[in-house]
C-alpha cells in the first residue's frame, strides 16, 4: 500500500491538454486512486478554468480540480521534481531515448515515490514540505509530448497497446491514460519497491538540470563550439545532453562549478 | 501474449450506459488493447446510436463501434458466454457473492479466454464458430450493475480504488474503468513489448566512459579547477561523474568534442 506520503509524492502534469472533460477526467483518475498533485502547462488559461468549472459540481474529483495549479512553461512546473517521467505514444515519432513498458518503469516511479531515506529528518532539507519529487508528464490529446518536452524527461514509457500489422492510431484517450498509469502504480503497493536500492542523496532536480544546460550553453558559445558545431548547440539537444548529469544534487553542484571555472577562464 | 484467438473470445458488455461519450471511450479501450467485442444492453437506442455517429469520425475506434451490437436484455446479450464476470465498485451495495480485486481476478479471465481446452476439436462444440465465451459486465453510470444483473455473474471483480476512512464515492468513470480492466488483462504478456522501438543508435561504452574521465581530468587541470578544488578532482569521483554522461556513444562523443575545444582554448 502506498503510504500517504508517497501518495503526495507524485505530481501529474498535463501539457497542452485542450479539452476540459479530458483534464475533468484525469483528476477523477487522481482521486480515485488517492493522488492529489495536478499540474497543468498550457499557454492559455480557458481549457483549465472550463475544468474547474466543471469539477465544482463533480463531487468526486472537485478537491483535486481546485488545488491543480496552471503554469505557463513545463520548467517551471517540474522545477522542484526529481524524476520526470514522460509518457509517450511508441511510434509517433523518432525517439532518441529508451522507453519502458509501464509495466516495468513502475517500479522505478515507485522506489522514488517511496525510498525510505526520502522521509528521515536528516533528508527533510532537500524533501521540501510536501514537495513533490516525481513528476509524471502526459502530453496534448493531438500531438503527445513534444521532441522538446521530452527532453525534460529523465525516463520515458508508454502504456503497452494492441499493434496490429498495419495500424496507425497507438495512442490512448488522455483520462484513460492517466488512470491506467496510476492504477499501475497502485496495484501492487510498495512491496517490490522495498527491496531495491535506497539514495542517500538528495537526487538532482530538474531545476538543477536547467540550469546545467544553460551553463553548457554557454561554455560551448564562449569556447567557440557553438560556431563549429551549431548542429549539436541547439536547447532540447543539450537538455538531453545534461538529462543525465549528476544524478545527484552534489554531483550536478560539482558539474556547475567545473562550467563555472571554464566560463571564467573564457571571460576572464 | 494473448492470441488473436483468446482476443476474440473476450465480450465487454455495457449495461444501461446513458453517455454517448462513455460508449465511445470504452469502444476505444477496446481498440487500443486489442479487443474487438462490444455489446450494449439498453431499453433504448439513443445512446448507442449517438455513440455510433461520433465513432464514425474518430477513425481510431470506430470499426469496434460499427461492429457493436444493442440488446434488450442482459441475458440475451451473455447467451453465449461461459464466464460471466461483473465489474462493481465496492461499498455500493451488500454483496452475496465475493468480490475478487482486478489483479486476482485478472488470471482466472485468463485462463478462460486462452485455457488450451478452448482450442481443442472436443471443446468446439460449445466453444461456437467466433462465439465469445468470457463477458465483462460494466453497469450503468449512476448505480453500477444492480443485484439483478449483478446475479448474472459468475464472478464479481473490482478495481482497487483509494478509499479514506469517510469516502462515499467509490466508483470509477465508466471508459476509464474500462480501460484499466482490459490493460490488466494484457499487462502481463507485454503487449506490445516487441513493437517497443529499439535504441537505433549504440549505447555508450565504458571504454567512452574511460576516455571522458580523462578528458574532463584534464579540463579541469587546465582551467585551475584542480587547484582550488582538489578533493573532487580524484579519478574515481571524476568516474563516477562522468558515468552516466551521454548514454548513447554519439551523446558520449559530442560531450568529447566539447570537453576537447576546452582543452584546445586552454592551451592554444
Amino acid at each position: 500500500m502506498l503510504s500517504a506520503a508517497a501518495r503526495a509524492r507524485l505530481t501529474v502534469v498535463l501539457v497542452g491538454a485542450r479539452n476540459p472533460q479530458n483534464i475533468g477526467a484525469a483528476a477523477r483518475a487522481l482521486h480515485d486512486f488517492g493522488f492529489s498533485d495536478l499540474r497543468i502547462v498550457n499557454d492559455f488559461a480557458a481549457p483549465f478554468e472550463a475544468a474547474q468549472l466543471e469539477a465544482s459540481s463533480a463531487v468526486a474529483a472537485s478537491t483535486v480540480m481546485q488545488n491543480a495549479r496552471r503554469f505557463g512553461s513545463l520548467a517551471e512546473a517540474i522545477a522542484g521534481c526529481h524524476l520526470i517521467v514522460g509518457t509517450t505514444a511508441v511510434g509517433e515519432r523518432e525517439l532518441t531515448q529508451p522507453v519502458l513498458p509501464l509495466q516495468l518503469a513502475a517500479p522505478i516511479l515507485l522506489q522514488a515515490l517511496g525510498g525510505p531515506s526520502m522521509t528521515t529528518a536528516s533528508s527533510s532539507a532537500w524533501v521540501g514540505s510536501g514537495e513533490s519529487s516525481v513528476a509524471l508528464l502526459f502530453g496534448s490529446e493531438k500531438t503527445g509530448l513534444t521532441t522538446e518536452q521530452l527532453s525534460h524527461c529523465s525516463l520515458l514509457t508508454t502504456i503497452p497497446l494492441f499493434a496490429p500489422e498495419n495500424s496507425r492510431h497507438l495512442s490512448m484517450n488522455l483520462g484513460q491514460a492517466v488512470a491506467v498509469c496510476l492504477y499501475e502504480l497502485t496495484r501492487d503497493g510498495l512491496e517490490g519497491a522495498k527491496e531495491l536500492p535506497v539514495l542517500h542523496e538528495a537526487p538532482a532536480t530538474a531545476d538543477d538540470r536547467e540550469r546545467l544546460m544553460h551553463l553548457l550553453l554557454d561554455v560551448m558559445q564562449a569556447t567557440g563550439y557553438t560556431r563549429r558545431f551549431p548542429a549539436n548547440a541547439n536547447e532540447p539537444l543539450v537538455r538531453q545532453l545534461v538529462q543525465q548529469l549528476g544524478s545527484t544534487h552534489r554531483e550536478a553542484m560539482t558539474w556547475m562549478g567545473i562550467l563555472r571555472q571554464v566560463l571564467w577562464r573564457e571571460t576572464k
